[in-house]
């Protein structure tokens, strides 16, 4: 019963570097005869794709600026005009019944095809991504080596076919007072899908991510509003995907690729009556304003909205007293990791008042102390992150312990990576003061933390049911630390969506058994998650067949069981088949 | 790797009699000693229950008007006020930890016990909701069954564990780049969940129906929000909740239920924010209203809206001509079961013009025709019925081809059954007229349906891509229609949550594969039942533990895996436990 994929191949990536897949030298016939792909010498063109064609048309465009040294990157960019929202939506719409339709087998072959042709891409997309999101190439390779490991996850999750969640009741003609009928469930594609790229992930969760993965191997066909920090990235991923759905003969509407504001293009993307679900990874605000756009429309879709959290790490007294320093250069590690741009930065640290927190507070000083600044994303970002430490540092309840290296002041962009706003902040405030006022544990996205003493166990509590929800929650304690705080444990496994043991919550590993998600604010929908090979449920929904000949059923649902896969079958879990009526 | 529950036992009810378990004549010790219950001479008060007490307090009450005789019932019942809502709430929330905490086989204790309350108020329950809904008492009989059914459903759901959906990924220390850290997935409870009684359901989807079952189950606390149609049934299966979780020693904030308008007690109750999820059944609007106050809210909750629709009924050439009869009989039965008063109600048949169709239609005419008026629930839904039927027959575009037996006139309540509004009636459209004119299709709530026929295979096909979303789809065909006609199932798939083969949609069976949900506006969220075991799913979200040590995990996510559930491993779907890292 060993599926084919092993969960063990796919990796981790957040804070490590993955094995890349070699990047493949290919020879490919094309329509002037053989040739290699010179990907250095491609011109990007600004475009939509639109039903996996490039599209000329549209309005004016604008030029996104290399966060490395300010200097605007061509081309410029044109903005989606309403029509070529429609027409992408639509095209969707239209390509949804032949895309369901085929095999999951040719489904897969789509997903690993887009995995090589990103591969193909070679060391062009590697480059554009650093011109246009300051992340190292070590960093891009890794991140790209995760967007094929999650392509080529979903493929063999679709492969084995297991995950369709089959359940057969079989008839019971002579069941009285009435016979029951043959019921046979299982999941079916929701429907065209809306994916929001993430600034912070250009390749992992962007064009060709893992919304965009898990929804083309649901069966779903895929829309992507591009993010404005990135748009040569997402043009060489939104050609790759289009190569791919060409090469393995899906049809056109399976794949479009927009550009322009989330405010506008955005909206009415998610406001397009073809669109049937959305999955989005950024701010609060981004993913709010697309919540409730969704939510007003005369036919409500669901919003998969990853909208970050502070994940907050508790260091129980005797995790403080036996590792103090090798926490607190755990923390420093997290906290800067990608100079702190991931959604799992732990951004508040949680301890019992009193020499051992005082300690941990020093070292972890110390080290933030020593960390290098690094390059943002972008400058709103950047200008946000500054702002957001300066408010921090000003509150009359916090105090600044320690500052990262790295030149003061707000420049950016000057090819000196030590120069922008990204310089590693450590601040300290008590639990009381964030009991009395909550806004002091907002989110500064960022290399930042806060530490928060508590004067004692019940303040500790107190704080730990105060908070909202979460993607993770960490706790460092020793076995006997964890024995005690059993209600603390309980407590914060109702706010998160994942709980780390001594551990740091950057590093999300893909595979089955991840859940990178939460209550609310953290996601705007907790049953699901949008990492690890789960994250396809979100775009299926159960449909139940009653008393269908076996011949008119799809192959997950046929007596013979010809896939094999798992299935519920009259209350046993089985993979073998069964004959109608027994 | 038989599961212990066994879905044949769960039985079907709308439409078919259940097998009733034999009310037990108990003996019970009270305080003041051994006596027998005597629910015959049970008072109703019209109070709120209030973290399973009775609460005295309150506005003035209403009392309530029997569709039978046009009676107010005593005794009167009283509106919830703002600070019994805010208490109910409150104390589902200060209850969940505790509720949460208890283990299944405890719950499942509680699940059994309020059924064995049920069955023990014996003929009290059927006189007092036969007084209250005109449903005859073998329907209520019937549906008592299903309920107390629906609770041992999940009672042996949750004893036997693995719905769960656990996933381990055991730690790899050696993997390089980076080693995988020891992952491991489950469902754990939502929090507290407000369900809302059904009018048409008075047990099943009602105080301790589907959705109230499904969230116990779960894990979640419950507060009820009763029909105003039918108080006195709510409070006799109210206080038998009550009493089954006093026997059973669960907190007392697991279970409160309200009285009170939806628009008044039932918004601010979806407003209170201990409450995490929504479950309703009833009208559009209704469900809407509960929708978006839902999303408003500063934090979301998910709202579980399951707001009928009008079934379409596809009958193919084929079938018309083989079986006109047979299926004229069957559909009017389906018509008129429970005066028409089923979500799953078929007002909608289609098929192509011709001498087949026109047959089947007459057919269906004759049946009808003598098909007996019923009462139906309340006043209000009988003079939505009576406005139905009239403003439809009044479409310039549609001909009333039947009307059943019964007095004309608006009257109901003299204590005659064939006075009131529920005569069935059947109408004749074409399908370009519907094309046309969305709203001739709209959902008339009682036995009434709609011929339309379609000039051709095109226009059928056009109006199957013109239906929104379903809670069923029916096709009636030969094995050769069915050939022939495969892109109208995958049409019909796409905007239903269960197809139905050569039979009618009323009668929902309560099993492991039964899907009653669907696209918007059929349900609210398209990702889950409302009827069988996967409801559970509605009232649970994943959380993934990281480097936990055994010991400090639930028993489903423990090495020895003690639960003996099923557990998707490394790949592997196994009962058997494992060693960690191995």
């Amino acid at each position: 019963m060993r599926i084919r994929f092993s969960a063990s191949t796919y990796g981790s990536c957040y804070n490590t570097v993955i094995p890349i897949h070699a990047c493949r030298a290919v020879s490919t016939q094309g329509r002037g005869g053989v040739h290699h792909k010179e990907f250095s010498t491609v011109t990007l063109t600004g475009s939509q794709i639109i039903a996996c064609e490039l599209v000329a048309a549209g309005k004016d465009g604008v030029r996104t600026v290399s966060p490395l040294d300010g200097v605007e990157l061509d081309p410029a960019v044109r903005s989606a005009t309403h029509r070529e929202i429609d027409q992408a939506a639509d095209a969707a719409g239209s390509a949804w019944p032949a895309y369901r339709a085929v095999p999951p087998a040719a489904r897969a072959r789509f997903l690993r095809a887009i995995a090589a042709e990103i591969e193909d891409l070679g060391d062009t997309l590697i480059d554009r991504g650093y011109r246009e999101t300051a992340l190292p190439s070590a960093r891009l390779a890794g991140e790209r080596g995760r967007t094929c490991a999650q392509l080529r996850m979903f493929a063999d999750l679709i492969e084995e076919g297991s995950w369709v969640d089959a359940r057969i009741d079989t008839a019971l003609p002579d069941r009285t007072p009435a016979p029951r009928p043959d019921l046979r469930r299982m999941l079916v594609p929701l429907g065209p899908v809306a994916v929001f790229c993430a600034s912070n992930f250009p390749l992992a969760f962007s064009v060709a991510g893992g919304d965009t993965a898990s929804a083309l191997a649901a069966g779903c066909p895929v829309v992507v509003k591009a993010h404005s920090s990135h748009p040569g990235t997402a043009e060489l991923v939104g050609r790759a995907v289009m190569a791919a759905a060409r090469s393995t003969g899906m049809p056109a509407g399976v794949f479009s690729m927009l550009h322009g504001p989330g405010r506008s293009v955005g909206i009415a993307l998610v406001e397009h009556e073809a669109i049937t679900a959305v999955g989005f990874t950024g701010s609060y605000s981004g993913g709010r304003a697309l919540f409730d756009a969704a939510a007003r429309r005369p036919h409500p879709i669901p919003v998969y909205a990853e909208m970050g959290s502070i994940n907050p790490v508790f260091v129980l007294p005797g995790a403080a007293r036996e590792r103090g320093d090798a926490i607190a250069a755990g923390l420093t590690t997290s906290v800067t990791l990608g100079v702190g741009q991931f959604c799992t930065n732990p951004g508040l640290v949680v301890g019992i008042a009193g020499d051992e927190f005082d300690a941990l507070a020093a070292a972890t000083g110390r080290t933030i102390s020593n960390a290098d600044a690094g390059v943002m994303l972008n400058t709103r970002i950047r200008d946000a992150y500054v702002d957001g430490i300066a408010a921090l540092g000003a509150r009359v309840a916090v105090e600044q312990i320690a500052m990262g290296r790295g030149h003061a002041g707000p420049e950016q962009g000057t090819g000196d990576a030590g120069a922008g706003g990204g310089r590693a902040a450590l601040f300290r405030t008590s639990a009381a003061a964030l009991l009395e006022d909550r806004s002091l544990a907002v989110e500064v996205f960022g290399p930042s933390t806060l530490f928060a003493a508590a004067r004692d166990r019940d303040e500790l509590m107190a704080l730990a049911r105060s908070l909202t929800g979460h993607l993770t929650c960490t706790v460092h304690g020793t076995d006997e630390d964890l024995a005690e705080w059993g209600d603390l444990l309980a407590i914060l496994e109702e706010r998160a969506g994942r709980l780390i043991c001594n551990g740091y919550p950057t590093g999300v590993e893909v595979s089955a058994a991840m859940t990178h998600g939460g209550p609310f604010p953290a996601t705007s929908d907790p049953h699901f998650t949008s990492v690890g090979t789960a994250a396809i449920l979100r775009f299926a929904r159960p449909v139940t067949y009653q008393d269908f000949p076996d011949v008119a059923l799809p192959p997950e649902l046929q007596e013979a069981n010809p896939r094999r896969i798992l299935r519920l079958v009259d209350g046993e879990y089985t993979r073998n088949g069964f004959s109608r009526g027994g």
